[in-house]
């Protein structure tokens, strides 16, 4: 038995052993282990790395003596066996995110999971010195999340030749699909490590149709490979994220939805961890069937996002619109909205009980838009969005509840607020109240209450105020009726667009 | 027979006859007339006007002699006749307005009528004073419809005493339902006498639920009887339109469905000019059913106005949006967006092939607003929507077509476009490229190309520039599918929100 160095909780113990090289491994040498902690056994695919060597990889969430045995279909690899010891974990790691409270998200520690993302699809396949500078940029953000292709990109802006091919080529000049070139995976892993380190969860987009290389349309077969060897060689970096496409639905010519539920499956089934998983739609009116109990939360591209309500509703799943458009110009509908126009989409969706991601397209002479290559942000959003998940961080303990319609408050079809426990959001957007009072508390009490201004970022406290007038019809000789229902104080307001109170218990 | 001065086409012609005055002859005399031209009879209620007089009026649509017959139920006021002749219309009289081509309008003349009101609902019931300086208003803005209420209005920012009262006051202080308020009617009539004047459309509401003096809950009866009176003294005014109701739905629990049914019944068959019949609705959900005959177009209240098409295609008439909510700062959602949004919500509507109303609801020291009392504009929308409506008649000769998803431009579910034979407008709103192509002529031409600021009203003439890179998305080792249709050139945009491009064949 082979003892290794102790691992940190919810680090990467990786065990490795040299085994048949001739041939195709990759086809034809299996090798799993199970992970024992106890009487608790966990089953963990392995990989092919190239040159002879397989690899299992495992990351431990209990502390403690974790033991190990290989199973193979080649007498070298099988059998194989060790230990080590898991200690707690290293300051800011806090596990993988999973679904919690419905529609919201918490690390395995327990800590809270608020998703702020941005988008930077084809950002492992740029020049290294543009991928060192996409860190450091992120590094000076508030994202916690990107959503990045495994595969390089083939689209308007993207033409550029990736750093590496994703399989290694023939005798025959051609891309091999059933060799994966492990120089490429190996990169790509590394930089989802890079990722956890700063405290950002990769949203790793398996398939997606922006291709001139043959990646989208491999064969059923060989996508069942390819997506086992990847959860093999990923599953273990705590801050995976699986995001089985982008745009799903323009690659349904060749991937029926059978397969995309097949795909789900065989990460279940190989996944121990169970991270996340999901499927982001292209057309607004092709969302996936998210009601599908291997969907974990309902990830979408739609720009509509006062209906976020309305998708929990629907599907009784955490929301992240990833796509509520992009900051930007470039002359593609959902490329180009203006910066204050993406904050207050960030806004509507986090006070309507959902979460928005980010992304930047701005023309550039060299086509080095954030969204797709990384490197610099050019945008005014970003900062913007940066200071919400401070404010969201500082007060919400589990996740909000928005106000609804369905709640008698109709307000909220067209002003959006939500609450956590002591605190209360409501935010106006386009509207510009100078006075107001639904949404408030319904009970007089000790609060804080603060006035936002979204763009510039200031926070004033304020005081209560008389309650406002209230509409309730007067109808049959003088009976009111209608009208919802009202607050125990009012408050001013400036009268202008891009406003958000708080209302905090004083403690 | 009495033969009586020319009357202009589409003005009103009226005989009265002295008949009995003892009793209650609003309930117990009828009289109606038949206006005969050549061999074409119309039938044309009359009504009740007070101490012992009866009045027939009717709105001539053909130039030449027109004789008439009354028919009552009192001997001195049956079989009455006389004659007239019909000149032609008086300078800028157009007649009656109409649905033209499914989706728009047109008066009697033939001259298209792109709506472009506003609302001031309980206007005839304020001081005077205060009426003219609503019209003085009108006449300096661009406005060509105004929602008003026949009843005065108690709500928020409304508590003052009518002008006059609805009906008669009876022997025990109480207004008496059987008997309207002759003096509040005719003053009602010359203020739709003086919008007509103006070349504005009244867009009278039968039906409110802001009420404490029981005019809202009469009975049915009494409702059918007050319809007939209305319809018999107001439809002769070529700018009648018959809006049955503003939130008919707040008035369910008293009038059910069937009964408002009933009105459009009562309406069609005492208006034989088929003035336009609509009815508004509350709740964003509780729409009436358009679809029924006797609906001409689809009046609602909804902000959402992005699904303008798609409401065009649930009920195959015009829309008129009369509520995309309402510039202003009061504590009510409906009543506190910005400028710069209302001016936005009515070209993404326009651009979608529908129409929208204005309002204007700013908290004022005496309760003066003019979406209820009219007076004075204090907001900064009502100049730019004057602005667009010059634009509209300048160039669309019947309606606007708008480009939708359905198209194949999946590209207009996000940013808004249309056209109507040589001209095309695309509008961006939040959208801010500094590139463009799709909507763009797809043959190349001699087009006049102008670049239009919704808020600064400016036009500018721009070129053509390079078609910008188009985002086919390649599969299947190079195969490009997908991408929408592109044009045959591109333009260049200043990358900055709420612009609008017109495109025009050169004459």
């Amino acid at each position: 038995m082979d003892r290794q160095s102790p691992i940190a909780q919810w680090d990467i113990f990786e065990a490795a052993f040299q085994g048949p090289a001739a041939g195709n491994p990759y086809l034809d040498v299996t090798i799993e282990a199970v992970f024992s902690f106890g009487n608790r056994d966990v089953r963990v695919p392995g990989f092919y790395d190239g040159e002879g060597i397989f690899r299992v990889r495992f990351m431990p969430d209990a502390q403690g003596e974790w033991r190990y045995r290989t199973i193979a279909n080649v007498s070298e690899l099988d059998g194989r066996t060790g230990s080590f010891a898991c200690g707690g974990p290293r300051a800011g790691m806090h596990g993988p995110v999973h679904v919690r409270d419905k529609f919201h998200f918490a690390h395995a520690d327990g800590k809270p999971y608020f998703p702020f993302g941005t988008t930077c699809y084809a950002w492992t396949h740029q020049p290294l010195a543009m991928q060192a500078q996409t860190l450091a940029t992120l590094k000076d953000t508030r994202f916690n999340k990107l959503r990045m292709g495994v595969f390089p990109k083939d689209y308007i802006y993207n033409q550029n030749e990736p750093l590496y091919p994703a399989f290694e080529t023939g005798a025959d000049g051609k891309e091999d699909f059933d060799r994966p070139n492990a120089t490429m995976f190996r990169h790509f892993e590394n930089q989802v490590g890079a990722l956890r380190e700063l405290g950002v969860e990769a949203d790793i987009i398996i398939f997606h149709p922006y291709d001139r290389w043959g990646y989208c349309d491999m064969g059923a077969e060989r996508d069942f490979r390819y997506l086992r060897y990847l959860v093999a060689r990923l599953a273990a970096y705590a801050n995976v994220w699986w995001s089985l496409a982008n745009e799903y639905d323009f690659l349904l010519d060749c991937k029926p939805i059978a397969q995309w539920d097949r795909y789900f499956h065989i990460i279940e089934e190989n996944d121990p961890y169970r991270h996340l998983k999901s499927i982001h739609n292209g057309e607004a009116t092709m969302n996936f069937d998210h009601r599908k109990p291997w969907v974990d939360h309902v990830c979408i591209q739609n720009w509509d996002v006062k209906r976020t309500a309305e998708w929990r509703e629907a599907w009784g799943k955490p929301i992240v619109n990833d796509e509520p458009e992009y900051e930007g110009d470039i002359p593609r509908p959902w490329g180009n909205i203006s910066a204050i126009e993406l904050v207050h989409r960030f806004w509507v969706t986090i006070m309507r009980g959902g979460y928005a991601g980010h992304g930047e397209t701005f023309m550039h002479p060299e086509d080095l838009l954030w969204w797709a290559k990384g490197g610099e942000l050019r945008g005014e959003s970003w900062k913007r969005i940066g200071f919400l998940r401070d404010l969201i961080e500082a007060d919400v303990k589990h996740g909000l509840t928005p106000f609804t319609p369905q709640d008698g408050r109709w307000v909220f079809s067209r002003v959006s607020g939500a609450s956590d426990g002591d605190v209360t959001y409501l935010y106006f957007g386009e509207h510009q109240p100078a006075a107001w009072a639904v949404g408030l508390p319904m009970e007089d009490g000790d609060y804080e209450i603060d006035l936002i201004d979204i763009w510039a970022m200031t926070i004033e406290r304020i005081g209560k105020a008389p309650l406002p007038a209230s509409p309730g019809l007067r109808q049959r000789n003088g009976a009111i009726v209608g009208g919802e229902p009202e607050a125990a104080f009012g408050i001013h307001l400036p009268g202008k667009p891009y406003q958000a109170v708080r209302i905090r218990v004083r403690k």
